[in-house]
């Protein structure tokens, strides 16, 4: 999907939601896990009470890996499940992957490949090992790296602050793969837990989308993050996972993460006036 | 696998040679094309012939998962076969993961847990994310953090030289990771091209064992590599991946790459000595 594309579901459905797959099968409400694959019927309903809300979806592949070969299995019928409505909505591995060039070619074929099992629109990607780690992940056409730059956690305090010269590593991060990637395939990961940022980080990358986990279960928020972080074309994703698919664990939980979702559309919708 | 485990399967094949497992199935001798599954057979075949000469293997996930499900099945079945070998071999998934604790927890679980299909000794971590993102790796008992600190790759100096106060960003994160694990549970990933930092790399780590990449198509040398980098129990696994599993292409493939690995082991014993 490209910029304008992703742009104009922003536009439709008024809302730059992201909703996080983070698909615990230890969380799943329990009558799903008669079903014989409860994570993606788990994910069916999410995907379908959460649509007219959601510009985009984010499956965090560290849920599936740990089912093993199965959970990879419904990582792939999630993504096939998508696919009919791939017009209607972005969709993200979030899967931090980055490694030396002929390894991170091997990841953007796994992950953005339209002939592979996953064919994402983007992939999360680590900055740690440098150019060479991050520019395989340009080769797919209309298809996007959004790389780490400021995280929502508490250990983003440890080396993302690291600071030469007035230069924090994580501004060294959002200005360098600038000149690996453009506004059209790059997205940067600046977490909602650090609101404040927002007006620097936009200095830096005053056009570029920013994918903006912590917002809910981590402690966001969203209007702090809109006030700093929008653009002229909207610009930001905002993701909410545990916040909206485990807000319910009973036979409802689907209708009340579409609530959930709306909710959060609704706030989008008066910030994009 | 414990420290002094690791240490005993060195001394007795006077080896700490690591085979990269990077199965990428276009390199594949040909013949292997009309196996059911060519990467486990090719995989398998590659074990037998340097089994006496590897002290570790290292399956690089990339290779797997840009075949989608299958490819994982693929490293499913390589986990399995080497399943009744684990007193003769260390295993590690290379795999530079690492996200919010509460993801870590489910990587963690994916490649290190005994009850998972998976179950490595071992996995390479992506420092970026600091302390909850790596934390959650050091949660299964004998099983290890190797943390990439320098690699070995010509991006690695877009970051990782950052310096403060004349710290470079490697440097902290070797000192910052060892509050976190111990030389029991925690490895550092130094790439081989990088064998003049060696030196200080073993004033700040001088115990912790150092897994090295970069020997053979990378261009690193094992000699130097072992000049600076050896401790007394030894404390480095050298990988090399494409220098032994494709040194060879027709149906002698498995042979030629027994060939290579025990010229790298007679070698290595003789800096052991």
């Amino acid at each position: 999907m490209n910029r304008s594309e992703l742009i104009n579901i922003i536009k439709q459905k008024k809302s730059f939601l992201c909703v996080g797959l983070d698909s615990d099968i230890e969380k799943l409400p329990q009558h799903l896990l008669k079903e014989e694959d409860p994570i993606f019927e788990f994910n069916k309903q999410i995907i379908d009470a959460t649509l007219p809300y959601a510009a985009a979806y984010k499956p965090n592949t560290a849920f599936y890996e740990s089912n093993g070969v199965k959970g990879m299995m419904s990582l792939k019928k999630t993504m096939d499940y998508l696919a009919s409505k791939r017009n209607e909505c972005f969709v993200i591995a979030d899967a931090k992957r980055g490694d030396i060039g002929n390894t991170s070619k091997q990841y953007a074929k796994a992950f953005l490949s339209p002939e592979g099992d996953f064919d994402f629109d983007a992939i999360t990607v680590a900055p740690y090992m440098g150019k060479d780690s991050v520019s395989p992940f340009f080769t797919y056409e209309n298809k996007w790296v959004i790389l780490l730059a400021l995280t929502s956690n508490e250990g983003a305090a440890d080396f993302q602050y690291f600071e030469s010269q007035d230069v924090k590593l994580f501004e060294k991060v959002l200005t360098t793969a600038q000149q690996w990637g453009t506004k059209e395939n790059l997205m940067f990961v600046c977490g909602a837990t650090k609101a404040e940022k927002f007006t620097e980080i936009r200095k830096l990358a005053p056009e570029h989308f920013l994918l903006v986990p912590g917002v809910g279960a981590q402690g966001g928020s969203l209007k702090e993050v809109c006030k700093y972080g929008l653009n002229k074309d909207c610009g930001l994703l905002v993701n909410s996972s545990r916040g909206i698919i485990f807000a319910d664990k009973s036979e409802d939980f689907a209708k009340v993460a579409g609530e959930k979702a709306r909710e959060l559309q609704e706030e989008m919708a008066s910030y994009l006036k």
